[in-house]
């Protein structure tokens, strides 16, 4: 058996209003007053100047503000690149993402495509970059993904919606300041916090499973429980411990895998371009089948905060919509691999995904 | 409020066998073949071929024997890279650490040390550090220290027992192989294990205390009761989670302390030798006053595991024994902060320290 040698994020800070201290952590870092900071923040950040303002320009650093309003795709990370590329005769010093999942695996995306050649979709994969991404900061303003820790960026290109897996995908620094996390309307934390719970629950469950993954996604688990189902945290306490949740929820994957929920949200996200969390969130909704407690809690949970799931999605689809749908999902083979062992095509077929996507 | 920006040890490999895959981890890291890498082993392995045949000795490469009966010192990092030094043309292309603390501490401040002026008691203290190490690897064959992901090495030295606390003092690369631990001797097993188990009570219950620590911490202390109150783990899987006990504990300092047990520990190991797990066992012990529900389980895990502590250790010591001891341990400023607050002063007085040593 061969074993990962799991790339850890090196450096990290944690602390509520380490925000202010991103401009001491950049400073090191500039080459010189050619090579710029490109800031990649979600858009709903534009007119917020408690924000913006905090955000250490000099020289020629570019805010570039982003919509994460569709899932990060290859061709925006191209377009990015391009942009950048064209805008100054020098390499960036570094890229920084601000925002939920869709800007941080925008910036490990963008990071990489600026020292490797061709584009973002060649690279879709295990191991497939071969040169070390443009120094790259990640900055959460949502927890629950595990972007912030991961080492792949999830991007939706032409013929799939699969990640950039390597080595040189985690940041090189992530700062946690749970304070950023203050505005995040409800749907959106709760959707994004499931996100973390539905990894752990997959994590746990599955065959990969391994000491080091499981101590992470027992805490994360843990942390989801006390954020979403005890409530006797106060908002702050609660902001921290969702922050660490995503941190410890995204450590857990580092041996072992998502499953059946990610596989088929995968999916769903391809045709539909429903939101990871969200598509997560009503996948996950459906697997009494494979997780029979850790769908229980997440109903119960969804009651707590009465969220309502959107229904019918898959209504109006065609036989060929269902049948790209399907390709997608199995496509996630390690997935599946982690969710039922070797043999998983013995009980996920297309006609059981169709039948259960059809629910949805 | 200034927030450390805490540096990780950027790869780990965990797996039951993964020892084998340390040849293929140092390859790229080997610059050329008058550059050898060093292996500091713990003397124990001295005529164990199982272990010792493993190690991926090419051209240059050296293993050196080190006892850990005595705990390390500034006097024998000095001496190693002296040797080394005077070995080898070349800087090593790395140091790698395989043992317990005392190795894991020795790698990692010869690795300092071969790229830093001067001897090793010059730098201890907090950042103190300029220059980078040599490329080290920590390789744990006995759980607890945490010493594989901790920013310090913890050495004694002409004037103080005192780690190198620095960004550049973390491993590079750590290989945790749970199957290196299966023959520690169990009163070693216990010690080390406490040596966590403590680390973890002392930064959940200090002042310095946040959420990040906090889950480290939490998901420590669960592991350290599964493995040694619990008892319901079979031999693999309680070492595999030993192992993990004391990664995660190492992290949860990260933004804490350790408290009352290591100040009065560091007294103990300073003036008489003591060895750090056992010394903080002898010590934890007495300390139902500030550690009540913690010391009360220890007590407990100490039955159930038949541990007679050392008794009347401080019986024949000198007033000047005494001051040394008290001296070293009041030194230890951000371990007393972190337990009882910036007025700790108020509370831990030197006669009240004598009064508690006399009954060690």
């Amino acid at each position: 058996m061969k074993f990962k040698n799991f790339p850890m994020v090196p450096r990290v800070v944690f602390g509520r209003g380490s925000f202010d201290q991103l401009n001491e952590i950049l400073l090191p870092k500039r080459r010189n007053d050619k090579a710029p900071f490109i800031f990649l923040i979600d858009d709903v950040f534009e007119n917020n100047p408690e924000i913006i303002s905090r955000i250490p320009l000099i020289f020629d650093d570019q805010i570039i503000f982003i919509s994460s309003d569709t899932e990060p795709k290859t061709v925006q990370v191209d377009a990015l690149v391009s942009r950048i590329n064209e805008a100054f005769d020098e390499k960036p010093s570094g890229i920084i993402g601000i925002g939920g999942g869709t800007l941080l695996d925008l910036a490990k995306a963008v990071a990489i495509m600026l020292n490797n050649k061709g584009t973002a979709d060649q690279y879709q994969g295990w191991d497939l970059v071969k040169k070390d991404a443009v120094y790259h900061v990640g900055i959460p303003t949502i927890s629950g993904t595990g972007a912030e820790v991961s080492r792949t960026t999830v991007l939706t290109g032409p013929v799939m919606k699969l990640g950039i897996n390597s080595d040189y995908t985690p940041f090189d620094q992530v700062l946690l300041d749970p304070e950023l996390t203050a505005g995040v309307p409800k749907h959106q934390w709760f959707y994004t916090g499931m996100d973390c719970y539905i990894h752990c629950i997959e994590s746990l469950n599955g065959t990969y499973l391994n000491a080091f993954s499981q101590s992470y996604g027992e805490k994360s688990y843990e942390l989801c429980k006390e954020v979403f189902y005890d409530q006797s945290l106060d908002e702050e306490m609660s902001r921290d411990k969702l922050m660490m949740a995503s941190w410890h929820g995204g450590m857990s994957i580092a041996y072992s895998q998502v499953g059946v929920a990610h596989a088929m949200s995968y999916g769903l996200s391809y045709v539909l371009g429903t939101h990871h969390g969200e598509g997560n969130c009503i996948v996950f909704d459906h697997l009494e089948e494979f997780y029979p407690d850790g769908v229980k809690l997440f109903k119960a949970m969804k009651d707590i905060h009465e969220i309502e799931l959107a229904k019918g999605l898959c209504a109006a689809l065609t036989d060929a919509d269902f049948d790209t749908m399907i390709r997608v999902s199995m496509g996630m083979v390690p997935l599946w691999e982690n969710a039922l062992g070797k043999d998983w095509q013995q009980v996920i077929t297309p006609e059981k995904l169709r039948g259960m996507y059809e629910k949805m």
